[in-house]
């Protein structure tokens, strides 16, 4: 597939989301899916599922430090279809994010799945890169890591249709987008983590030929220590992750965990240098 | 759903795509799915399946007069993935569109869907709407209906892997895009027939508050004249249906069909009204 993403605007499909000059505007593009069973359980509130569509997509916009203009949406027909749309307009509303268009089709048997493409406005350019990490800089992150997966715990505790807010985090996470806009002029590099922090390093390390270096015990987690390593793995907090100056005066408030190198390894915790991510999180 | 699209580009989700001024230029968005066994059948050549599925959203920009930019594709992992990756590229080479982003996610069990987005930009403002067709104006159609049909038909009879000539209109589609930006200046209104020529003039008037006067043996058809109804009742055939006025000088080949007048009822078919649409063609 990545063959075929050979327009610059694609930035070969390693980032968060295509970034589009258009006229003289540039457009900030991303698409992402949920699966059923994969990404959300049998039994649990459509309209959490609807939020958190919503959530993910504009977090990969806020990684680049976009305003949203809208979103188009993909919906397979199912249960809780009341649900599910009374969770979209709450989340469209929260983010001030119209909804501009779409395709709704018959349900398939099976697993139900959903698309949802979020364009944005850059308010910044250049826009924030994954690929643009400096040695000398700091990697910082904007927010403690593993409330998600608590959240997805209590979940599991309490049964897929649980609403309690020790699975908020899990079931409805925030998008960073003031955050995003006003970091993106400051940044040397961005990214949010999804899929986890330490293997979301590595793919920023690896994107921009660096080395980081991070101290696991300095990285701020929502969770019991004894849980460290897993809140590290997990993914869904949508924190941003972004390298800069240690002396650049920052907007928001974030976390130093560590340092940008140069070197050929992509990461270094606590002084061991990781040659494999294979073990560093949640890839879909 | 239609109630939060309030946003003037949504069209209120009755047109066959968004329209987004953005900076100095007029960006035209669309988003469609696909599912299988709705819309493909097991056994389908996954390459096929994946050039309709690019071309069906490009023929949404077609009918707004728009230049292709670019795709996000929401891709389920499952079967013949070489292909799939094959007839994506060859439609991406043949409409000259990149792939600019979208996600990979896990196959769940049962059907597959897939979901693309495709980006345009408008050559001619203000684009074309469904929504402004005038009393006075001549309904036309650019090509012959029913090929589809045929070509469906033609894969039932020999099986679903077939790919011969006789079943590529079903199989492969072409959106008409050159015709379409040819015709944005020209045209009062415009859509591509996805739905068939009646259930789609049934939109059509629905949107501009018109009847449309049809005489169905002026239809251009692509199958045996004893199959005039159903060819008119077929969708997937992607030619465009315009208005314009029988005077304006067309840039490209299109049959009159029938005339647009002042009326409550949206169709008028051979002289008789048509007060249901439940019976015009095919809604997915």
């Amino acid at each position: 597939m990545r063959s075929l993403a050979n327009h610059p605007a694609a930035r070969g499909l390693t980032d968060d989301a295509a970034v589009l000059p258009v006229g003289n505007e540039t457009l900030i593009l991303t698409h992402d899916a949920m699966v059923e069973r994969v990404h959300w359980m049998p039994g649990q509130d459509m309209a959490d599922v609807a939020w958190k569509l919503v959530a993910t997509n504009l977090s990969d916009l806020a990684a680049k430090g976009a305003v949203p203009i809208g979103i188009l949406l993909g919906y397979t027909l199912g249960e809780q279809e009341e649900r599910f749309v009374a969770g979209l307009r709450a989340a469209l509303t929260a983010f001030e994010c119209p909804l501009l268009g779409g395709d709704t089709v018959s349900g398939c048997d099976g697993a139900r799945s959903l698309g949802l493409t979020a364009i944005g406005r850059a308010v910044h350019t250049p826009v924030p890169s994954r690929s643009t990490a400096q040695p000398g800089d700091t990697l910082f992150v904007t927010g403690a890591l593993g409330a998600a997966m608590m959240g997805f715990e209590a979940l599991q505790r309490h049964g897929a249709d649980h609403s309690g807010a020790d699975s908020a985090a899990f079931r409805c996470p925030t998008p960073l987008l003031s955050e995003g806009q006003a970091l993106a002029p400051i940044v040397t590099a961005m990214m949010d983590v999804s899929d986890g922090l330490l293997l979301d390093s590595w793919r920023l390390a690896t994107a921009s030929g660096v080395t980081l270096v991070i101290a696991t015990e300095e990285v701020p987690i929502a969770a019991p220590e004894d849980r460290r390593s897993d809140a590290l793995r997990w993914g869904d907090d949508y924190q941003l992750l972004f390298t800069a100056p240690l002396s650049a005066k920052l907007p928001v408030n974030a976390a130093p965990v560590g340092t940008v190198e140069e070197g050929e390894v992509p990461l270094i915790l606590d002084g061991l240098p990781v040659t494999d991510s294979s073990r560093l999180g949640f890839a879909h």
